[in-house]
């Protein structure tokens, strides 16, 4: 089977929950039903990875210490990109290597999309104007500061407009789950919250 | 502020939302309301950790690289012991070293717990003989086959009884609010929810 390969960034004080979430929908998504199909990957369709501006340990938020598999430099192609937040994304607002990168991982992406402040990132970049995203709420006037033509939207929980964005934290599981539920249905989807017994959120979308 | 000491277990093939859920929730809390209180630690009542065999590198499920904080023998005093599940744990059933010390610490804990087939270790250890418990649903007969004096439920999110297991994976998020809740109120258990975005589940004790 041919995997589809999800880059997740990570970076220091990325929030732990925005990037493990979605880590954990696609490392555990198997398109055959039950625990069984769970002990390995044959029925994986996804092949999640973290990538970091370098290999160097990653603390995250609360101090969690996490190695990148990979650097942006050298990081298998990208099917699937995922943008958490945190604070640490403030610091990489101005970090033009960063934007750069992610704009040319954009043109080829399947899937381009963001948890929390992880839109800020994406904004900066240049990505969302014109277009309807949201973020965590603490967040929502510095994403309006970035660019006056997003239309920032505070009353769903992902917002789909050619790119993917999400609100805060946890609904980075949801947003999982709607991609998910987009590329291989309900069934597929329904069975992996089944398997990590997460109660998706309705009318999020 | 006095911290209390939150260790959360690490291995090879832990369920990386096991840990990582209650990470979020222990790491985040703050007695101080709203975005503000979360980008110091100044009103956060918990010290989350992680702590595994040795210092070595974790590989978790998926494959998520995680460095623990602490080995068994050098972590500081655990107020709240949290032990996730995974596939991982089966090979640690049989680990004298591992259980002699989840009793150790559980005789001066505050609150010892579990996510998932975590519950196979506390019942290994003998902690659950006598007790009502639950299991990720994938491992109730693995749970009931290490000792028939576990009343081992199965329509419940979160069982207490005076060890607090929980069902699976994202179980652990709630299990970990409700301690909140326990320990802090609904006020701060809700600020919390709110500031990550989680949508607490229902009737789940």
């Amino acid at each position: 089977m041919n995997k589809i390969n999800v880059g997740i960034l990570i970076f220091k004080d990325v929030e732990v929950l925005d990037f493990t979430g979605p880590y954990e929908v696609f490392s555990r998504t198997r398109t055959v039903k039950g625990a069984n199909s769970r002990r390995n990957n044959d029925s994986a369709p996804f092949n999640p990875f973290t990538m970091a501006m370098d290999k160097d340990l990653i603390v995250a938020t609360g101090g969690l210490k996490v190695i990148p598999d990979y650097s942006l430099d050298d990081s298998p192609k990208i099917d699937i990109l995922i943008i958490p937040g945190g604070y640490g994304t403030r610091p990489l607002l101005n970090n033009e290597n960063l934007l750069n990168w992610i704009k040319k991982i954009y043109i080829d992406a399947k899937i381009t999309s963001s948890i929390c402040t992880g839109a800020l990132l994406l904004a900066k970049a240049g990505l969302l104007d014109g277009k309807r995203a949201t973020t965590h709420w603490g967040a929502i006037d510095a994403l309006k500061a970035i660019s006056k033509s997003i239309n920032v939207i505070t009353d769903k929980r992902i917002v789909d407009d050619g790119i993917i964005t999400s609100a805060g934290v946890s609904s980075g599981i949801d947003m999982s789950f709607e991609i998910v539920l987009k590329l291989f249905g309900e069934e597929v989807a329904n069975d992996t919250a089944k398997y990590i017994e997460f109660h998706r959120s309705k009318n999020i979308v």
